[in-house]
């Protein structure tokens, strides 16, 4: 079955026309027609099973013939300041979406290698991913913040750097529900940056004794909070 | 400090010349000379602490001044279809060195989707995460082998798998010590060949609910066996 998706189709839709790139797809590249199943998901935690009705103009006509509904992820929200390789940054969130990332921040920190992102190219690559894995969640994805005021909107996370204060073990601290995982830049946090963490609530948290890449260490925090989310079940 | 990579030097070793490579990147690029500090890993546990005593041609010699030694690593061995998608592998033995990885063995299976991999730039790759993250072991990477022989000569490992058959969590069946763990193709391994492992004492494995492409699965493995390697520390 292939997925698709469209974020404004929902539980009162019985017909439903899909989007122009969507229906571009799958006329031109996957050459469906008529009758053919498809499956669409809004990224909200909805598959729609499908069935081609007929197309208007470019775009594709369907009728739904089946919804399912997914239970949503338990939170797993990285903060992280933008690497100076965009590249770096989209295998990032390709791998974390597979995974179940639920919430990305985008900070700018005082040793920022990078100030702007590129956040639709960005989507698309969630949305790919989300496909792909067949995820019933699309992960939030927010523009750039100040650290400042990440950490006094989103208090009591955890913060990961390598200044030699004393550190806990991530699966001692992290907790399902609330707790953002901040990742610094290639040049780390500053120690005002941590101390004005730890006033707020923070936890400083050790990855282990390598030194990670700032992706790296974003994907290995995701891993583990996946671990915790799935035994807590 | 810088890190360089020299699999040649040894205990004995008192003066060193480096290779041409690592030299004209000294020279050229950093652009350092006489009296200055680096480091030389030799992938084999050894971090040798150096400073350059001069040039000979266009190769950088360098005096010994410091050894550490590092313990070895618990093992971490991934046995892998080679993804169609050549770069895909490259970043998974990125980060896997970055995060621990020991052992890389290609093998090819029924529904692998390319038999050739280049070994040589795949251990570049791994050199340069070597260095970048500072672990003083290089991962072993081999040419491929056929799935059969692979399991004959390396039984009692874990095998990941989208069958319906009974499945292990990985954290409750990886073992330390000589656990090898087999990622399947993306068209993944066929019913035979899951038969075939557990025959010779392999056991079959789920990495969670999700779909995950064939590195993102290789990756999320290394980093389960990584925390359970350093619990049972």
């Amino acid at each position: 079955m292939r997925y698709f998706y469209d974020p404004t189709i929902s539980n009162e839709t019985i017909h439903h026309t899909l989007p122009q790139e969507e229906s571009k797809h799958i006329v031109r590249v996957l050459r469906m027609s008529t009758g053919d199943d498809l499956a669409i998901l809004n990224g909200k935690g909805d598959l729609y099973h499908c069935v081609i009705s007929g197309t208007e103009g470019k775009l594709v006509k369907v009728d739904i013939t089946k919804r399912e509904q997914y239970e949503a992820d338990k939170p797993i929200h990285i903060a992280i300041a933008a690497t100076k390789n965009a590249d770096r940054i989209e295998w990032f969130l390709e791998k974390a979406t597979e995974l179940g990332l639920t919430e990305l921040t985008f900070i700018s920190c005082k040793n920022s290698e990078r100030s702007r992102v590129k956040i639709d190219r960005l989507i698309k690559k969630a949305i790919s991913a989300m496909k792909q894995s067949r995820r019933a969640y699309l992960p939030t994805i927010h523009e750039t913040i100040d650290f400042k005021s990440f950490i006094e909107s989103h208090p009591n996370g955890l913060i990961a750097h390598c200044y030699d204060e004393q550190k806990h073990h991530f699966n001692k601290v992290y907790h399902t529900g609330n707790c953002p995982i901040l990742i610094g830049p290639e040049g780390d946090f500053t120690l005002e940056e941590v101390d004005l963490a730890l006033q707020y609530g923070y936890k400083s948290i050790t990855l282990g004794e390598t030194r990670l890449r700032t992706e790296t260490a974003a994907l290995y925090a995701v891993t583990l909070a996946k671990t915790i989310n799935e035994t807590e079940h």
